[in-house]
């Protein structure tokens, strides 16, 4: 049974250098458009769900052609509001080995987005009629008003019966110094507010504050995350831990924290082709386990294969079907027994 | 002294996505044309010989492309008749990791292969002078007329003197459902009149319904080749093993049951740019060993060879000459014993 | 005031050789998916209606590619069935001055749109809530079953309100020899069914068999069409006339008889980038004044300003706005001022 | 004798979508870097003179890939200040026959160069040594504080005996509606100060306000230019003529006030493949015929066949040789005696 | 019926900047391999004949690349040598409108074929069976050794029964100052010797030395080429008129002189897209008329509409069929009733 | 505190099939200019000191080409000479696993560089300024004529207190058979008159002829470099021991000799994407150290990341900047921690 699930984010536009040269070597760039919101809204439009994307674009042709792209991921962009000047952007440089990729982003605060005012959104009708409302802390990191924007839409999504959906994906870039002690606050108030959230021990830790006595990671997820959940009145905490080996590959293994205890993937090892969005593809996977009912451990599962594939295709946006992501996860498995 | 050889067969264009897009994600395909007909003649006349390929083919401008770029390969087109109206092709999504490439076909049966009807070829013509006739499996599946040609083709060459070649290549989605049973007696027919054929363990149990108390693999090949061969009166039966390494190399053995014994390649591990052709470039291997009076240890060392480079390049036409072949031998032979 | 329009046709393919390379010489392909019904539903949605196309595709990746590039059209591709195997293809390669452009088909008779049978399609809901349902020529040449659903469409539109238009672009190459004749009677029924067809004195002459003594074409054209519409009660119809000047540029007419008088537009003038599709421009420039209730003068203004646009942008599917529809015709009319 | 020239202007990044789909249709991009300082730089140093630019970049891989640009077209790039954040861009979708091309900007304020403040630019050394410094009216229509830049140079340029160049392009898009009279005081300011400037009729009649009693706009220049020279103490004043053909061909007449009298270039006719920066190549070339002591006759006339040329290359900036301006003189000449 | 031409000439790889960007611009270049012989060779291998090349290629990649590209055009190659050690370049920059393409060419006389001494080719064998033998004026300039190869071959031809066809086609720039006079003799030597000349009046003017009254260069050549037939006996001298209308059209007509008159086609105007290559088409046709014993009306005709058509194909090679080139004389003859 | 260095060397153009195609199958080229004073000048540029190319390149658009990239790399060409014809060129394939890459050269002797004769440099002021002049084994290679300006430019170097570095990298195929023997006595000049020298244990036994009783390369190393520093006067001499995985990884560990004993860098293992020029990266950070007066483990450490970096970038020239040497010498220090 479809859902119908709201993102609220801003739309970035993704200027990639092909290959492996630099902005200085090279003379082309291949762009899509992407986000946290875009990519969230998309992965579940391809779980065949109805993923709708509330934002602001300009109405010019690089509006037009994000609008055009979104369409493409399958995302609805009828809840899209036309305004303002301008679009984030970020331009990719390809790392190879010792050598890390690059990102360079535009001037983004002048974006349509960020230049939103108070009386834009009707915040009721974009949530109206939402299973699910995906909110993030990249948004809640702009300034105040996209910060109202991304409160009253929880608000208002709670109030008419919608999951909130929060993740913490806290980045350091855009809070700047003394940035968890500015961003603590906000984080408290979205986490009241919301039903599910991505979350890992850094988070509890850092932005919330909260204390340890434990030194290995893997304890302090144990131990915060259940105080978070029960603190804050989280029914669902999902998240996934990471580490690259000395061959390149990735690996990562996800976990869910419901109903009083954890449930985790395995442990999946990949070569990357291209990093940006997993995280989303994650958060898209537990969306969809809640959304179909799947045990915990299902949807761990579901969730960290979701993400695994979104680092095997191109751009930010994960593309994959659900009978794609169950096969790779049996695959996964077979390769694992052999 | 070089040969001569015919090959029958389709000639398929080949539509890839360039990169690791899908189709829905690109707007830009590649294109080439193969099959094991041409795969075969093609890595032949790289060999030095002269590789022909017998085949039908449109007259409109895809026709002209594929002959144009047979020709290009080093095959002789003299032999081709044109007529019928379409061309196969298959498209292809290249995977990664985790994620398994992708084939989609057009309408194939209505190729202009497939509808060439029975007085299409001149029989006797399109195999004389030759010192090689190469059939295969995949046209044997086709429908009865394609299968009428084959078998007529062994007939009419066995009578004139030439080497019959066959490649068992069983691909289960062309037989259907029961497929292994309304094969068995093509494939016997066509085993009674070749003198070489590509066959492994798996051709003689479920193809040929031959009987064995092994349960390991290479103990049913060492059992049941050599009860083949004698059955069906085979000078040369070969073959590959293949195995995927969890870091994604591919490692291949070959074989060569030949004067009651069988002769083994090294086990070469590499890993692969584009997997589709090497099966012929280790066919075309034997063919020129035999052609060349190769020990069956020579044989198998060069067919293996060839075929891995076959992984490593561009294509599913293998390009590699005789002294590239040798020379990946030796490379690798030394790689081993560091 | 947006309406809903509802267009049934077969979606195709299109593989064009980039630059002026034939495909002997080139190894690259742009693709594209287009077709009338995807033209014209297109066109619509760029100004401001809701484009439906009623069609079938298959499940596979190309039927995947080719629904995301119809989302990206802004076509609503809900009403679209899933089925079949094939998708008809075609292969573009582009003229140059005196050589003229190539077009070769694929097995279309296979796709999964003409292969759609009788009781696939449920016209009712495919048609429901519909402003305009456009059918064509083009489908109605395919085989009794395509035609039945065009029909079947025609009258559950009428009886649901919907205007009828029918564009009747008869293609030779589909109807073979003796053509004209077999197709009368499909025509005959269609004409009788629609408010609007697009239409001119050649179809009244060679395909209805409308007699005249004129000699000139546009005497026929004054004469035949208000006898067509009188003798079939045809509310519009409409259509162009074009010519090729030494130059290459292309100069075309447009004209529209309605109310038992003719309005004909600017004859413009321009250079061609891209031809296909220029016709749907047109008639979806009709329906669009048809839709706003502009004159009959202002309409084939405006459609004749749509196709001429539709010359100059990329593939087959128009893309102007209408403020670029008027700003284009108010230029062009200063031009012909100066 | 090479002559040293310093131009103060914004690096634009230029991102131009290939061949002729829109921004909403194509996922590719190329890209380079101009602006009139930078285009008037490129064409001097082509014409072996020593162009330096004086700007502002940002230090991040943006601004290093625009100074690796600028280096290789020859731009001595040893003034560039580094600071700031970002750089100016513009998006370019090429035009085709009657659809005209279309630029969109990004935040364009928020520059590296339109937010470097009071005290950032050393105005002495930036013009230390100079024969010319060239200024323009985009600068200096950005905000007070770079306008204060473009003064505070051509003031510093004029102590030191640098010949003054000021370029009035005036954009409407730029000064907002009552442009023209926000706009008077600064060009008044700049014409006072220059020795050279490109202006035409309009920015005497519009921006200047000067009164005429014609209308012909060829009668408004000879009026105007005159008394504007006399006004402001102008030395030269150069500028184009430039009229559009039906066949898309461009003709260009150039001309220069010198001295108390005109001299005019031929009517050039041309092809047009990339028009931006055709201007710059004027001016530049006016510049090289002032820095060569070439008469006014040889000076427009150089300069318009240089025009001419940047309308046939790709990119904004110029890059033809001076030996190169000249045969396309000939050329040009000898086409018109035929 | 398909006769055997052997052409006798250089390979040249030929490098073009894509578009319209210099070589200092762009990054990329798409190669070919051409020349003289090679294009008569294509040209009428796809009229349907066997041609054959001979020449000296080097055996390492770029030697293998062009024997792989000769026999895409349909070439036969076997009486290729395999020697030396380089390929002669050509890197080609595309000029627009006033602006003129550019051809810079690599070390050409170390070339595999400038070096090839004098005792590589065996001419006996190089030319047995041909009908006809083609030569040509550029190896003719190259040194003694290839002037050498070039009357020898003429010789072998002559007694084998060849016709012999010899192209002028004088190129200033490599026989130098004086050049007309050192070449001379060369020339004489060869039109002695052949029976069919591409010839015109300059030729016989300034190579030969041939005195005339007229100024008017139609007048020469009614004058000089008959004189020319008479002196050194060609049976058959043909060639065209050429000039560049000021749209950037070309006009081009040819004409056949043989059994003492003249037959001209009709003039052909036409746009271009690579213009290299054009005269051997013309070559080829009068070749293939001689073949196929059309009339000199005919055969004039079917040449000026293969020299058209070559205009218009990418690369110097020219790709048209025989069907081709009758469908665009037919058009263009339309055209002109028009 | 920058330093002015010059390198005196050839300019090649590099011509590179894209991907894994060979030169037979593909159509397309990439082109960059490098060699090993190209890369040792960019590689210094890129560190913040000036530095100058010392070579002669012809007028003509590759000559252009060339100076432009040489710019955009950051080379300082105003002590580049142009005159000659020809640049040298090498075509590069890409190998992939087994399938080693591939080099095919131009006819190179006839370059502008190694054609340039004996009065054509002014040494004097090709090396007035500078801080260390660069000359390497490749140019001394050439000629005798290029060979006389390589010593000439050593001797003016040391007159003018530059430090000379001297890179011995011996090619066998330049040298021919018996070229160590050939090679030696110019080595010797070399080494005597150099401050700093890249050479190896092979270069002190093979070139030199120096003995020794050890096997192992090490314990060579050890022995001889001390002995050849003594020798010949040499303050520094430094290298690298290169070794490649079996899983395709390449192993660096690089040394210096000084002041009487080696520092040694970490061995780092990476993958490589460009491996031409990583050896002038490690020359290039051996002289930044010098320049910076590092410690000779600090120099060292600094050129092997420095390497490292080079075989991470597309191109033969390095682009690391010193920040990225140092924290990819960093990151590599944690990688091997972990």
């Amino acid at each position: 049974m479809p859902k119908r699930i709201a993102a609220f984010g801003e739309v970035m536009m993704r200027l990639q250098v092909p290959g492996f040269e630099t902005l200085a070597q090279s003379d082309t760039l291949r762009y899509t458009f992407s986000g946290t919101g875009v990519n969230l809204a998309a992965a579940l439009s391809r779980f065949g769900h109805d993923g709708y994307l509330v934002t602001t674009l300009p109405e010019h042709s690089l509006g037009e052609a994000a609008i055009a792209y979104l369409r493409k991921l399958g995302i609805r962009t009828d809840r899209i509001r036309r305004g303002g000047k301008h679009i984030g952007m970020y331009f990719l440089e390809n790392g190879f080995g010792p050598r890390p990729s690059r990102v360079t982003y535009s001037d983004r605060l002048g974006s349509s987005f960020n230049t939103a005012g108070e009386n834009t959104y009707d915040y009721r009708s974009a949530v109206s009629d939402m299973d699910f409302v995906h909110l993030c802390g990249i948004a809640l990191a702009m300034n105040d008003t996209v910060r109202g924007h991304v409160k009253a839409l929880a608000q208002e999504a709670k109030r008419a019966g919608a999951a909130v959906v929060f993740d913490c994906n806290y980045r350091p870039s855009l809070w700047g110094a003394d940035g968890h002690a500015a961003a603590r606050r906000h984080y408290e108030d979205m986490l009241t507010l919301c039903d599910v959230a991505m979350m890992n021990e850094k988070d509890a830790r850092l932005t919330l504050g909260m204390a340890t006595a434990e030194a290995d990671p893997d304890a302090q997820l144990q131990e915060l995350i259940p105080k978070a959940a029960n603190q804050y009145g989280i029914r669902v905490i999902a998240g996934t831990r990471r580490s690259v080996g000395s061959d390149g590959t990735h690996t990562l293994r996800g976990y869910v924290y419901k109903d009083g205890r954890f449930a985790f993937s395995k442990a999946l090892t990949f070569p990357v082709y291209d990093r940006i969005g997993a995280g989303d593809a994650f958060a898209a996977g537990v969306i969809h386990g809640e959304a179909e009912g799947f045990s915990a451990e299902r949807t761990v599962a579901f969730a960290a294969a979701s993400a695994m594939l979104a680092h095997t295709t191109a751009g930010d946006s994960p593309i994959a079907t659900v009978p794609e992501v169950f096969r790779a996860l049996d695959d996964q498995g077979m390769d694992v027994e052999r």
